[in-house]
């Protein structure tokens, strides 16, 4: 399964989720992730992500696509994949 | 078409950007939005976001897709559809 996860979370717990989510997927932009992952990972993903979330406040969305082929993205401005080796 | 689109833009122009993309689409969280658009409207969407985007700092990236229903949306936190009534 291909999928986009998104979150906006308050700042003190920022690092914690990026840090987190980039164990499952591949960070493309500031609060934004994509890649094929299965069902048993983002369950596991989302368990452990609520382990450090404040529900009241912060918001993680999930897409998700059976197939990634049905997909087309298109990037205006500055590319950020490289930046994933810097942290 | 369906459309998720989320950008990552320096702050003295995100109020810019929020107001421009909300003519389009709906506003789902901090900077992702999504729906349905065409083809020549995704267009002038971009066209429109280039003119006061930087595109040396500035990232927009617009995940396309044919069918919505081969998408599944999970929201884990606060759902922040509501607040899209409040600016």
């Amino acid at each position: 399964m291909y999928v986009i996860l998104v979150y906006d979370i308050k700042e003190k717990r920022v690092a914690k989720m990026l840090k987190h989510c980039r164990k499952y997927l591949n960070w493309i932009q500031n609060s934004v992730f994509e890649g094929e992952i299965t069902e048993v990972k983002l369950k596991e993903l989302v368990a452990g992500a609520r382990k450090f979330m404040d529900e009241e406040e912060d918001s993680v969305i999930i897409f998700k696509n059976r197939d990634q082929k049905w997909l087309d993205k298109q990037v205006v401005g500055v590319e950020r994949m490289g930046t994933d080796n810097f942290l």
